[in-house]
């Protein structure tokens, strides 16, 4: 042990991954490529590109490394963000994320929804069905953590892909609406 | 002062509301009957039947006082809930509740995103423009609290009531989906 090692956080307990049974899912972590791995978000992956990454999904803007570990940190202390990333150990780079969070809710016996957020695989990466693992396992979480349902919201040509996931789109019901306060 | 009366928490602080401005609104608690008030979510709720209130949307289930507490204490200490209620203070009776949540991002440099969940009017008090008044206030407090946007899902027949309220279903990507894990 190097008592001067920085102290590496993850945003929650690795163990519950462990706890998954991806026995009924379309994929599972055991078929990853020995250089990748399934794991929470660290605080030492502001320098392992999960900016970059994100930026292939959205707009990301100025985030200096004080501002990643504040943000971390509120998460963390919030206790409902999951957020899970693959990491290429050969690179040290995470090419694969997406967010559950978990919201409290007062109806359905005051139960949790389940919300995924933020999915992106770097472009390098598409077509080894990192997608499919990483929705299976936020999947398996929420329903591990007695949510009463996940959504998600997605552009339209999505929707098949997160259908054959067993999402649907419930009819008439299905509508999500915006207001956009800043760009 | 009575040292005895149960202590009343409210679920943030009641001046969040006071600083709004309704100038651009198209109403504002000024227009309230007198004997209507807006506030913030308080934890003897319970006892105004804040909760037959969420069954007119939808199943509550079994809710006890304590479980009431802990799930309204859960969300007063998580600091992202702001669930706004409207009060009959003649008969104490909350009649109108709605959400606003913030959800921590780490795009849009280190974001906020608002979304608004569970509103409902009691049945006897529609057609008195509540419901604007609550969204108007949501509006204003997320822009407030700094959400880059603002989001909800909800059911076609509401659509054209929200977007008169300024939520647009932006084309192509306006689609919830679900999985449903318990009835």
């Amino acid at each position: 042990m190097d008592d001067k090692s920085p102290k590496t956080d993850s945003l929650y307990s690795s163990q519950l991954l462990q706890t998954l049974d991806y026995s009924n899912a379309v994929t599972s972590p055991a078929k990853l490529a020995t250089n990748l791995v399934l794991r929470p978000l660290q605080s030492d992956d502001y320098n392992r590109g999960f900016l970059d990454l994100l930026s292939q999904l959205t707009k990301v803007g100025t985030i200096d490394e004080n501002k990643f570990q504040e943000r971390f940190h509120q998460m963390k202390s919030n206790g409902n963000y999951y957020i899970t990333v693959v990491e290429d150990v050969d690179t040290s780079r995470v090419i694969c994320s997406a967010t559950l969070f978990t919201e409290y809710k007062f109806i359905h016996s005051a139960a949790m929804r389940g919300r995924i957020e933020d999915v992106v695989v770097d472009s390098e990466y598409r077509g080894q069905r990192l997608g499919h693992l990483i929705i299976e396992t936020l999947k398996l979480m929420a329903q591990s953590l007695d949510c009463y349902k996940l959504t998600l919201d997605c552009r339209d040509e999505m929707i098949e892909w997160y259908t054959k996931l067993g999402f649907i789109a419930i009819p008439t019901r299905s509508n999500m609406l915006t207001i956009r306060f800043t760009d």
